[in-house]
């Protein structure tokens, strides 16, 4: 009976797998096997070298050197539909190598997918997380995750500052005679991450009405008196890990019923932390956190059409992906040591506004830590 | 017999064809189905009103309601892996709408391919272009890309101003007293884009023997007296449409060999740009630009384990993709009235440097228009 491989054929900027198996970024896809724990790179002549310096896999190949053998068994030709063409490079070096099946992920592109079994080699998917080992996070990753976080809590300290810094007139933030508005309070972010070489997916700065829709990202002038979410989530260039972090403020004077909210998201928070160790069920620490919403008197469901209250997860794994492995959520995933999440509950009510905070933690043995050191605090002066 | 339905299942910030299929942008993959030129989108509660008021399609249907369906169906369970769940949920569509069979991007995921095909749907991949008409670019399409070439120009403009402004000293480039360097030009290029809304993939900024390499992004201090390539190709968030330009100049002196390659790539893009017109086959233009190169006693070629001289495409479509359909490469691409491609020979020996020049074009009845208007000069001062 011959060998199965493991076979990825796409681009490690977006496949964060890939780039953990094989520490080698490209922005082109590319040839990956694995075979017994062996792991092969098979690379263009313009990316050959570079993969030999910079991945940490056992073997890198010449794809040319097996294209052209193909091209002989094949009368001097190769297809030009590009599946067609790379099933009968990978059917090639599954001869060679003694390989009759291939586990692929789920995402893996059914044109290749179909090519390969229509040469009789067997390909099963497997479901996500294909890497399972990816959210065990080491000592390294760790650190790689704080370095991320620094980054971001400097750019979520800038912009809070610019927040401070602002005038009220008539309800609402100004600059001088300038409104202050969402744009603005990115653009903050954005000089200020991209300088410390990091990659600044849009940040959320959403205050008022719009802090009441979670993924509303913020635009326009920004109100006073009423709260602002920031929601940062950057990669940091030179490592590729990610921090995630969102901080809710209000500039002047938060009314009753938003400190209320506010203290119970701290309160929501602090219990899904207690929860949080090796061990326990994502589901089981969500359900706590929920719990804590009704303890504290705040209820969550469907209100004339829309959803108010806590209605997303708890939080989700971070590292080279911002969302990755496991959830915080409905969801049974077990909490392993090592996994880093985000725990960012969180409430919206149309006419008061939307509150999140989110720390990044580690989860341990015998509980969790928390990654962050920037305090969490909601009325600005 | 059944309806035949184009189906996506992927996010439309990575898939460009489903970005314009639905003009709805999402980083979260959703379900799209197109049957008899009907255009309908599936999307989550949280997206569903973004999605009325912002797609260009026929119909906006909340999954929610049909998920809600199914789980009635199936004794109030769902399963838990995402493509059976997904796989059951457009079952229950196809029964609905008297579909039989779908069409897919070979990039389609294997999983819910196989889910699909396992509950007797038919399901077939098409080679790309899916979208082919996506090539042909309408006459807003092309102001756009104008738009993101205007961006690219004042990068370039503000790269190269830097570059010359530099003093020389020991052969190398100098500020002040400090070196000047690819990181430092780049951060001129990503914050002028940043500040025009701009996406700045990683530009090019590599000098000496790094221009060599045609995939060496560029480090380290810049050397006086020798080609600096500078390759910028950034996405204008306001339209999704993209600008690619590269230009080549020398600080202080170029050698003789320098200048006269500098003038065979004019002279090769000059070629490229006559041979370009509707009805051209991409493979015969590039012949031409080869052909120039040899006219001009340029070779190309392996010389001590690696290529020299024209080794690459002369160019590719150009809009909502960085690189998209059509080639203007050894591939028998047709060029259409409407396509805008780049154009881009460049010369890399080893000892000399690398020199490209690449302007994008139009391709029209009788020849092309190109859309850039920043000269192209060598040596500054």
């Amino acid at each position: 009976m011959g060998k199965t491989a493991q076979l990825f054929f796409t681009d490690s900027e977006r496949d964060a797998d890939l780039y953990y198996l094989t520490r080698f970024l490209a922005g082109d896809p590319f040839l990956y096997l694995e075979v017994d724990g062996k792991k092969t790179l098979f690379l263009s002549d313009l990316e050959v070298d570079r993969g030999r310096q910079q991945s940490a896999v056992d073997e890198v190949v010449r794809i040319h050197e097996v294209s052209e053998a193909v091209k002989k068994e094949n009368g001097d030709a190769l297809p030009a539909e590009p599946s067609a063409r790379l099933a009968l490079i990978i059917r090639h070096i599954a001869r060679d190598r003694g390989i009759t099946g291939f586990e692929v992920p789920s995402s893996f592109g059914v044109a290749l997918a179909d090519a390969l079994r229509g040469h009789g080699l067997g390909l099963r998917w497997r479901p996500a997380p294909f890497v399972p080992e990816r959210a065990r996070k080491t000592p390294d990753e760790v650190e790689k995750i704080r370095g991320a976080i620094r980054h971001t809590e400097a750019a979520m300290t800038a912009a809070i500052d610019r927040i401070r810094s602002a005038d009220i007139r008539d309800g609402m933030l100004v600059e001088g005679n300038e409104p202050l508005t969402s744009e603005m309070v990115k653009s903050t972010i954005n000089l200020l991450l991209l300088d410390r070489n990091c990659y600044a997916y849009e940040a959320i700065v959403a205050g008022g009405e719009q802090g009441v829709d979670p993924h509303e990202r913020g635009h326009g002038p920004l109100p006073a008196h009423t709260p602002i979410i920031l929601d940062i989530f950057p990669r940091d260039n030179a490592t590729r890990y990610h921090g995630d972090m969102t901080r809710t403020v209000v500039k002047g004077r938060a009314t009753d019923e938003a400190k209320r909210m506010y203290a119970a998201v701290a309160e929501a928070k602090a219990a899904g932390e207690d929860a949080l160790k090796a061990g326990a069920d994502g589901h089981d620490v969500h359900e706590k956190v929920k719990k804590a919403f009704v303890d504290a008197g705040f209820e969550t469901g469907e209100k004339n059409g829309r959803m108010v209250g806590f209605f997303h997860g708890t939080g989700h794994g971070l590292g080279l992906d911002v969302h990755e492995y496991p959830r915080v959520s409905t969801a049974h995933d077990e909490m392993q040591s090592g996994h880093v999440v985000t725990v960012e509950p969180g409430l919206y009510y149309p006419g008061i506004g939307g509150v999140r905070i989110e720390d990044d933690v580690l989860v341990t043995d015998d509980g969790c830590e928390n990654l962050c050191t920037l305090p969490s605090f909601f009325e600005l002066e």
